[in-house]
């Protein structure tokens, strides 16, 4: 029997092999997909079916790539020629919700908004929050250690779970964490999960550390700036002055008059720069007040409003950042991560990429926790070697000044090259050495992230 | 040339071969000791030093033992016969403080509590505060995964850190993690480094995160409760009712008694247990004031107080526990944890396990993240067989309402019996594997966490 036919055999309808669904599995959000095209989507419903169809692609040895919603951004979940894609998209039930312990028990494929929402009335939060929040999934937010707009404040998703179940390669079933906020039972297991993006084992299960709602209403920023640099001063000035805004974005002179295009609002004067930021909780208006004055002193611009309604349509000038940059032509979004003092000095690397290469990089930024979003846009479907040149001189740059080349995005496929530069070749063997004691056939999520060297 | 002579020949005047210092390498603070006595001390000044250490030690296949302060509570650091001791107590140096980026670089040396102090002009904090913060050091409190009194508020030592360089058994030195506050570069080996109590490398640097310090006033509340198990409920219904105080700490009947008496004040109402909690931040008393009638509900007689030295006379009596058990006898400190809402019937667990082996187990809790230390006292130095048996039973109470057999102090030699019972057999395996890939001769702590299973 073919793998198919032995997936089918036991799995029955839930082997899809729908010429679009595969074709569709090849890529995510990242715009890139694998070459070639998976054998079938599994789309699995309980553990036991994930259990099933892992000991199938241990006998036969043949790859396979877990999928959530496929909103990454950087190819992890991308399924190529020969593999088998495991979703667990269909996994989406609510265990359990203990609002007294402040946790959760969650299947992986329920979407982050989707869970946050069941939790309200429980008086509840689940505050990890990518952009993709509508459309992403539990699972996924955990498989690749994602961070959101609230992370600065709130923490990222690696903050916020207690423990995962997996199942290895091998069909095993593992149950890493506990329910108890304390522990310190072995190798924390658990964190080496989060961000491993597939590669270890597949995620059926999480208990998430949840948190109380936030009492009171927000108050909302918004600043312009003559330059980026003197943005990106303001918004280290804030953090260096002890105030903890819950949302802090950085749009450069590029990003904002892209967006204003697409909004079709006044074209914002050559050169302007924007920070949008929310204060939350009992002190939001007088930490409000005290941003805007450290703003003013850095040039700034300042709007304040208490107005929920007013706030929301400052911030979706942010969030129309995706749709306006898809309006100019393909897009690569980088995903570097600096210390914050380091912002000014990473905006000015990346004006001097963009003289070098002759490129414009549109570039966003949570800037309460100094993690920048440059977008290279290009014609056609192939990155140009121009922008993987220059993507190359950012990631060394970002690294230099003591960050990393991905703060919530991951490796993936796409900065797989640049994982040994950043870990050093002893750590990226230890890594994968690692990997492969949960892995040993290699069988999960192969030439992703420790795919071979550049 | 011996081990020794080797070492000499290398490092000169910092191997120590002196009697009482080999002796006094044996033990931690748990009280229990290696069998054996070490091969030398080495006092590392340098990370050199460290790797030199190392080199021998594996060209000679010597075990080692890390060791900073000597205070843990699991014996981890306890050094026995035919073993290196590397001691990482003389690297003391603060490298960095960068208050606007909330981060220092520092060696693994330093104490808790002289850090903090370095740290309190430049207006930032270092918030893991193990109870033994005055004398423990940063590289072991990372080492163990360490908790504290204030951590339900502000975190465990895992919440703290960003990056760790380690040099692995072979002498090679790496550097885990970055200094952006966010980054999914690879897999999370910081945090598998934190709390693996020297088994995969020796931590000779860590970058940590800081907090700012916290402004304004605490307040401190003591309450007295008809018996432990109303106590328990009451710091639950606390935290159900989403009031975050900053310690929350919980004293059985023996523990009160035990340390009125130590402190010569007045016994205690026979059963009386008592909470003491202290809230800070700018919504200290008004959160003192909705906890006080949180309590009151569940039967506890309050005292408040804004003074702040009439709080740190209440907190006296809390922090006089180690010393009143002292007093009592040999003790056996246990360390379980559990979800929060599970304390009142962990509290009926031990009352039963006291009734069924004829013992008394005075238990305190670090009542607001649902950790217990239930305190075995015994005569002579030797654990008798009855209460290994208890702590046994202890054990898989705690694991069977979701919680963990330590919530901060760690496996050691003194848990690892019980490790893959709670780990499970697979994943007890698997841990091995990891710490094998890291060290793959087993020259790092051996004996330790993952010794022989019971």
């Amino acid at each position: 029997m073919t793998v198919v036919e032995q997936l089918t055999a036991v799995l029955g309808d839930l082997v899809d092999t729908d010429a679009a669904a595969l074709e569709a599995a090849r890529a995510d959000r990242s715009g890139h997909a694998a070459p070639g095209r998976p054998l079938a989507i599994v789309h699995a419903e309980t553990v036991g079916h994930v259990q099933h169809t892992l000991r199938i692609a241990t006998a036969t040895r043949t790859p396979v790539v877990v999928r959530g919603a496929g909103t990454g951004l950087a190819g992890a979940a991308n399924a190529g020629d020969g593999t088998i894609v495991l979703s667990t998209a269909r996994m989406t039930a609510i265990l359990e919700v203990r609002a007294d312990d402040l946790l959760a028990v969650v299947e992986p494929g329920i979407l982050n908004a989707d869970l946050d929402r069941a939790l309200a009335p429980h008086g509840v939060w689940w505050a990890p929050d990518p952009a993709s929040r509508e459309i992403s999934t539990v699972g996924g937010n955990i498989a690749t250690g994602a961070g959101g707009l609230l992370c600065a404040k709130y923490g990222v998703v690696r903050d916020a779970v207690l423990g995962v179940d997996i199942v290895l390669a091998d069909g095993r079933l593992l149950h890493l964490g506990h329910r108890s906020v304390k522990g310190v039972t072995g190798l924390d297991l658990t964190a080496l999960v989060i961000g491993s993006e597939g590669t270890l084992g597949v995620i059926v299960g999480a208990t998430l550390k949840l948190r109380r709602r936030t009492p009171g209403a927000v108050c909302t920023l918004a600043a312009t700036f003559p330059d980026v640099r003197a943005a990106a001063a303001a918004s280290a000035a804030v953090t260096a002055a002890g105030i903890q805004p819950a949302i802090m974005e950085l749009m450069d002179a590029a990003s904002l008059r892209a967006v204003h295009a697409l909004l079709r609002l006044p074209a914002p004067a050559p050169g302007t720069a924007q920070l949008t930021i929310q204060t939350d909780g009992p002190a939001a208006a007088a930490d409000a007040d005290a941003i805007a004055a450290v703003l003013r002193t850095h040039g700034g611009s300042t709007t304040v409003t208490h107005d929920p309604d007013e706030g929301e349509r400052l911030l979706a000038i942010r969030r129309s950042m995706h749709a306006a940059m898809a309006s100019l032509g393909t897009t690569l979004i980088e995903d570097v991560a600096v210390p914050r003092s380091a912002m000014p000095v990473m905006f000015d690397e990346i004006a001097r990429i963009e003289r070098r290469y002759g490129l414009s990089i549109p570039t966003v930024a949570h800037a309460g926790d100094g993690n920048l979003h440059p977008n290279f846009i290009f014609e056609g479907s192939d990155t140009p070697d121009v922008v993987w040149r220059a993507a190359d001189e950012l990631f060394r740059a970002a690294i230099a000044l003591g960050g990393t080349l991905t703060g919530e995005h991951g490796i993936g496929t796409l900065k797989s090259r640049w994982l040994a530069e950043e870990l050093g070749d002893d750590q990226w063997e230890l890594q994968r050495q690692i990997a492969r004691v949960f892995d040993p056939l290699g069988l999960l999520n192969p030439g992703k992230v420790f795919a071979d060297r550049a």
